[in-house]
């Protein structure tokens, strides 16, 4: 079943690793580095996003909601409506620290910050 | 949370690319060669793994449900309680076409197979 922005509902994982998140305004902010994956729950916990570059903050992970990524078919890119004030402010990560126990802290701290509708009970 | 194999319930997308998958007398037969993931549902569909050279069959991808793959943390690799005529039996396709439309022929073929438990309704 085809999103409104045309792409379809499935996708490969390794077609999403690597790519380029953008800002609202086109400008590339980050780059999907990971997907983080809830083994028991058969659920995708979150994506772990590199807006390294963009703050300015080194190697620290965000970890994103999988419905925050909208991805853009025309230019092949995810797009996150978030200002950079943000991310500053938002929960980020050693990319090691995002896979330790269960997983659901970091998760339930992100869905809580980005206001994201939660995909568990 | 760990399961009983001590292995958590959470795992980057990176580490189980490529890797091996065994049967339960510690054969290797197979490979995963990505993640089929679904946007909308935010759920795992189901890994793609080759089972190409274990079989003879060359560039086909068997759909599995994320549950069967079992994690074996002493050798790092995953086990898969199937039998070699199991697998020639089973789904197979090509890489391009497991992402095609909404995934759901495809994941219900493979679930309906291996007499996995459903994640959706």
């Amino acid at each position: 079943m085809p999103t409104a922005s045309g792409h379809t509902s499935v996708i490969r994982a390794k077609k999403v690793l690597g790519t380029a998140v953008k800002d609202d305004s086109g400008d590339e902010i980050g780059i999907v580095e990971d997907i983080v994956l809830d083994k028991l729950s058969n659920n995708i916990m979150y994506a772990a996003v590199s807006f390294g570059g963009f703050l300015g903050i080194g190697e620290k992970y965000h970890p994103l909601p999988w419905s925050l990524l909208k991805y853009d078919a025309t230019d092949g890119n995810y797009v996150v409506s978030v200002t950079k004030e943000q991310l500053k402010a938002a929960p980020s990560y050693e990319l090691k620290e995002l896979t330790q126990g269960d997983g659901a802290a970091f998760r339930n701290a992100a869905f809580d910050y980005y206001k994201a509708p939660r995909y568990w009970q």
